[in-house]
């Protein structure tokens, strides 16, 4: 394990849990057992700048509903695994799939169920309010919590380390919204 | 009544208000009298995590509508009772039926209605952001506000003392949306 | 104007805007012109508290649709005047209707719209957030904000100054999310 | 580049972004490709009262979604342009059909495709939380987050400069939901 900012410079690829990391944990249970979520329209828009950029971004979560995967599947990310319950061989399938270096991977997770996962790659990552299992685990813990901006810190400072951020990309839609 | 390090390690059960324990007190009407309400997915893992490890969990509310009703039902909780006016009286039943020493009992609650049942239990608690009168009946005061981790909080610190949490368990959804 | 303490031992009605008041300034705009709206339900359960112990509360809000008006006609408030342009006629109305003297009338509102209501009434008072001239014309600024408990607040310190909080009352839902 | 203040004295436009201003970021996906956004009260009124006196208003953004159409058309602004990808353009045709002069606009931006924008007008603004770029790119940095009221900042420190801020406007609904 080497220094975090010549290591990040290295990244080819970022795995994300969902709630806790994309939201702020909080979820709001509809009548039909589908599920309302709170984005941030910051993360999304590093999100898309990352995958425009030719980044693989891959979505790792226990959690499930229509609307999880047709948000997902609308952000345009590399792979979405929902309802997962073994994370860890998801995770080993991605590097296999993929032929990543786990050493080049960054995983951001908050709880219990991430923190093998996070042991399993090169750059453990979470957000501020994390659970403490996983900071634990994690190289870097962001300033920035779950939903408020945790995914935009680590896709900012990793592309800013590769010379890749801070140019205005026609074609990428504000807030991240869209992408085409 | 002892130290509560010692007390909580021979906790059996759990029984929570809803709005302001596993919320932060906010709700969303619908059109139709229906409500939304936001949940932690930290809560929701501590929840089906102690599920599984066998502890008996209950909710009691005055609360009502048709999503809370299929959320709790979801999360499979022991029993869940609501639009309750008397709780006193749903909790001696509780305890007879499932013949449950109070002492070992813990209740979380945050307002007025819950202050009767939280004096009827070994080990009152309550999140951080209660009302007064909740704050005073309460052994322990959750550094957590409501809908904030105070449930996740109880929990952990319950399974902690009784050397049963920390392990990744498979099957457990992460985020505890899901159980299965 | 005397002392607030002993001022408030004489109210006898209250009167609240919505937006900014029983909500945190936020609210929803769904497809069709409805709005949804968060409330706070210790707000809420001191709201049903007071009416049932026979207290008049009234409503007068510029907002209007359809899920506000099932509501606040769900919670059981004396009136609710919606999508009101011109408060102070209404308020107006309401002392003749009800014979208020206005020197023992409760007005919380958070913006100018609700400036003129304020002068109007013997204790104007206002969420911690409000606005600077709601700050400015009101009497008594609560601790906390919109949404947040302001309502709770003044019911409670009302209530307790006239020896009326306090009981745990049979038949108020907890939550205030119903009442029966 | 002048005294602020002096410069907001002139101003007679306002150009905003939505997500990160209009709202904290977060937006909520809907199964349908929808998408709910939060606004707030105090800035929903200054923006009717700021059109009541004849400022024109307009809203540039890359987000989409039938609600957030209609609730832009519903408020009643200048013009709206949603789903913009290439917003300088947008801003420059603005520029010519209303013949308005760059030095007297205000622009409102939080994230990198609104710094191209906010250098191309006198008086650049951003909330408390914009990305590292805007705030840099700002003149004025307001107190007040997205959401959080930094839209009712902006108009309300512009109209005090111009001595138009203050009545209570008969006819602006409060909570500015709605104007008539």
């Amino acid at each position: 394990m080497g220094n975090f900012k010549e290591d990040i410079a290295r990244v080819e690829a970022f795995i994300f849990d969902i709630d806790g990391v994309f939201t702020d944990g909080t979820f709001i249970p509809l009548p039909d057992n589908d599920y309302l979520r709170a984005y941030n329209a910051k993360d999304a828009y590093a999100v898309s700048y990352a995958l425009k950029q030719g980044y693989k971004i891959f979505v790792i979560t226990g959690g499930r509903g229509k609307t999880l995967e047709s948000r997902f599947r609308y952000l345009n990310v590399t792979e979405c695994h929902l309802h997962v319950s073994d994370k860890i061989a998801v995770l080993q399938e991605i590097f296999t799939r993929h032929r990543l270096d786990p050493a080049n991977v960054i995983f951001m997770g908050d709880d219990l169920p991430d923190v093998e996962c996070m042991r399993a790659v090169g750059i453990p990552v979470c957000p501020a309010d994390a659970a403490s299992e996983a900071i634990e685990a994690a190289r870097y813990v962001s300033e920035f919590g779950g939903g408020k901006g945790c995914v935009r810190d680590i896709i900012e400072q990793t592309l800013r380390a590769q010379g890749k951020w801070g140019l205005s990309l026609k074609g990428i839609h504000d807030g991240g919204i869209t992408t085409n």
